[in-house]
């Protein structure tokens, strides 16, 4: 491990620069892992235009990069679950395991997590980084880095498709056709989802729907009546939806959901949305439709593996872009632009 | 049954007159009922003043009262559960059976219901009354007559606490001190929770909730801020509740609901609330508290008759006022004050 | 409706007649089919074979067949979800609705069902067959007939994968592979079952297991040792499975299922099997592996019709074998044997 | 801290000397906790007797005792959520966080766990002992020590009436009248159950039992036939029970469980039983009977502690003996007799 490491650090709004950074020590739990693919979500496009994200507000420069996979390289003295040579799916986070959720398995809402590219836990748009091992998930060989890296985004639509109680013969509104919300239909459809309509205000984004697990599409505008879009949807789905996702956090969203989601179904919101809504919850509530949040990832890594092992999940469609980390400047720039479906930064060289 | 029908019949608002009705003809599947006792709910008050009730607009007389219980005196050809001389209490939906969420165990939420005293159903605040027999359910020795007529507002107690999860050691957040909220609370008890924190707008309520399950109270006006609200709960009590109840309905309720309640909880709303509301929905979402409706009784009247039976639910302390039939008008009168916790109208002489 | 009825009759054990029959009349909820196609099952063969079923003991001559899939010819005077002509799916029961379990939802277990071809309940071997409206399902155009009687056998296939919890990533074990090994295979795949292995004492169903769902098979022995077994199927998957289902019913199955299985997974055991049997539960309770059964259809036609059309399930390949209703006796001969994956026996010239 | 270590250390069959001990040396996630009291469990009687446990086989010299509870003398320098002087209740495992079960929550299940007083980890039967932080947990001032420590066993109820979902109104019957069986009536109230029997084959048990939560016993005798037990059971309940427990391990008892449990109810297997027992387990799998096993502790020390707290469990009540450290052995030789309900041993002078 003579070899220097190089990262992509973001010194502030739109300031990322890929330079030398120091070789990580590992700890007895760790890995290092020599990275050789990262994916670019929209909270590093966050991250890069504002320099914050959430109420994480960075002071200092920092390596950004959560969605990476690679290569162990090194591995410490307690670690008996992988060795020098294995190629990892790497889970962004390190939760306390000590609160009362880790215990009780929810760890994706631990009170005190390290999160990668967050406040105190460096990303992994890097040559090598080092990661807590049972964290690290071991691939079989039919995998490819790059969809290594993009298990975590998969990951986070298996989470949001588990809370949703998604099941065969389930019909689904997903509302929002970014990255999340396709992934969720290419989910939704590997677990038996008979019948999937997906709305946008962006046809492209639509087209790609299509092409990946959507079976009907409905391209909304901001102007757009909620009772005239709930209506749209439950003509062109044949019947109201039993699941609806939220998967773009807008308010309007957020109320077609409730209006049209069938009784006894459950409306599912993954991500961050706007702080306070006029929404029409009663009406949902008489008829028991549940209300759910999914956030992050909670168990999910093995599954989205063996999915995309075993081709119930076809990844490789989700990814579009490529670039070496020497250009992730121009992969921010063209991921901010909302037209790539999922860019992949290759590091090393 | 040579005996006269009575009945208390609305005939617009404000106009409860006690008057002779015919006599019900079975069916080989129902009973007839002699009623006993029959409950006064806040909804009758709502059909008393205004003649309507949710979406049932009037146009006919139609007999008042769903929280019955009485004697069998005839039974249907077909029915074997029941025999004449049994004690029951009523169940007051009759579902259709062959609808989807019927043949789920859903059945509160048919598509087609006859329910009590609504559209198409006439109601028990009279003397003889018909019903299916398998919506009639057998009390044993122990239970009063007037215990039976208020098993029907503590099984739509029960339904909302199954929904909500509600276990033993449960830190319980209930927002209103009206019937529902404290046969909540009384049934939260029963259930094992630990710790539970009532909050009204009117301080007798908060009186009597301290007598029958809460082990605090908190005391709102209309005017106080959301997040002020929020921190005195979480003072009282200690930490923050891992399950809120909306028992009123305002639009206030749900929002300290959707912000007090801690990680991974639940909030539940029972009733019927404000059409649109303005909600910090996503603040409970990434904490992934679930926020869920309860309507009506699915399948708790057999628990509810249990646990009245065995000690574990002491129902008589919930009733306070007592009436005959001949004075139905006054009964609805005070009811209306909301000064009464539970009335009971005693239908024979 | 001037035609006359035919029907095939069990008369004793081996002397099923294809005569004449009368034409049935419906009641107010029913609709009269005009049967198309209907599927031949192990029990149906336990019938022809025997003339007893479970504890059924059949004294008069009586209607086989339980899986059927029709046209509504006529319509009962209070059905209002089907019309003249719709062509649908037989699920074969016809539940109480009344007792605590239909309540439930869990109709599958009612008390006093009448279930096609068992005593009181014609079966629909026959040109013309009544049965309640709501427990014919619409089938989409894209479902032919035979497929629409095949749906029978798969949405038990379908109840049992739901009872054993199967979810995407998961990996199976599946003792027996005859019919419903085999369709709870191409199940569990639809629900994204990542890796299934298959046993069974006769390679030609380990084959076509193969075709249909399967991942790896192991060929078994009546006098292999359990803990043999239970090495390889480990050995052979690369893992414990998280979920074994018996679908054979011989003890040294459920032996092997409850050794075999992952901590904290299920064992499911569906259909009937010997009276008692030596196990060692203690060994899987320990590990806290959930035991649990699953009898013949609870809501589950919906969703397998909607994975039929949807192609998530190719039935198709799951049907065999074909006879006209002249030979039935034929068509259970061959049944008999233990050859035919599914025989559709065609009932209209 | 210069106070010297004392221990009750076990050195072969009914050998246990109490003796000087090196005062434990605490990590930075651990605190030392200064014992109180330690409750005596059918276990350590095991272990006394027979040196082993389990597949655990000692081989030197070692602390007995998994029930402890006591004042924190010192915390390690990562803890926060303890400080010098709380009073403590020590759930007895430290599990390996990090295997698959672990992270899903259900460390009870951990492969590699360190629990007290089997190999690898030290009881705390002394009067200093160092636990993990995270696992003692904070009590409040109106909880006793004794009680403190018979928390353990409490908690090992609770998990096991959470598995077999004792809710409102359910009827239960428990095999078994031991420690567990009579805190699993206990805990089973306290969640609303409205009518338990109980078994055992010593009539005294049964006595206390009725003392603790039983509403009626059944004394059986080992030669007593299956069928018959379930008859009278059936009829003592008035109904077949909805959930049965078996707490004793024995074969019989799990058949009578088998056997008498409602459709749609649940068998739940708590602790050890016999390696193979011959079951009539088709006979609850065609009732869809779910059998299930419970193993030791899952996240239930905080609900014990706040039952107990809330004087929703009379835990008092269940603690019959009191020794001083120095007599832990005739402590032992009480407890092998089974006469003793629960005793506790007192540690400081």
């Amino acid at each position: 491990m003579r070899e220097e490491n190089y990262a992509a650090v973001l010194h502030g709004p739109y300031d990322v620069r890929v330079q030398k950074w120091p070789l990580p020590k590992i700890s007895d739990n760790d890995v290092l892992v020599k990275i050789e693919c990262v994916g670019i979500c929209g909270s590093d496009v966050k991250l890069y235009t504002t320099g914050c994200c959430g109420m994480d507000v960075f002071t200092e420069p920092y390596v950004m990069g959560h969605e990476g996979a690679g290569i162990v390289v090194k591995v410490g003295a307690k670690v008996d679950s992988l060795k020098v040579g294995d190629r990892v799916a790497i889970e962004p986070t390190q939760p306390c395991r000590s609160c009362d959720l880790c215990k009780r398995g929810k760890y994706n809402l631990c009170v005190k997590p390290h999160y990668c590219s967050s406040l105190g836990a460096p990303g992994n748009l890097c040559r090598y980084y080092k990661h807590v091992a049972d964290f690290c998930h071991k691939m079989p060989d039919n995998l490819t880095m790059e969809e290594g890296a993009a298990v975590q985004p998969l990951a986070i639509a298996i989470h949001a498709c588990n809370r949703a109680n998604i099941t065969l013969g389930s019909k689904l509104l997903i509302l929002g056709a970014g990255p999340i919300g396709i992934l969720s239909a290419m989910t939704a459809k590997a677990m038996g989802a008979s019948k999937i309509i997906m709305t946008d205000v962006v046809q492209s984004r639509l087209d790609i729907a299509m092409e990946l697990g959507a079976d009907y599409t409905l391209l909304t505008k901001k102007e757009d009546i909620d009772e005239e879009t709930v209506e749209k949807i439950i003509e062109i789905l044949g019947e109201r939806p039993e699941i609806s996702m939220d998967a773009c956090g807008y308010g309007a969203a957020q109320r077609v959901a409730l209006l049209a989601t069938r009784t006894a179904g459950v409306v599912l919101v993954v991500g961050i949305g706007e702080p306070k809504v006029e929404l029409p919850l009663s009406q949902a509530m008489l008829r028991e439709v549940d209300v759910k949040g999914s956030f992050r990832i909670m168990n999910t890594y093995p599954a989205a593996i063996s999915a995309v092992a075993s081709g119930a999940i076809p990844l490789k469609k989700f990814i579009t872009h490529h670039f070496p980390l020497a250009k992730t400047k121009e992969a921010l720039d063209l991921a901010k632009t909302g037209s790539a479906m999922k860019i992949i930064i290759h590091v090393q060289e």
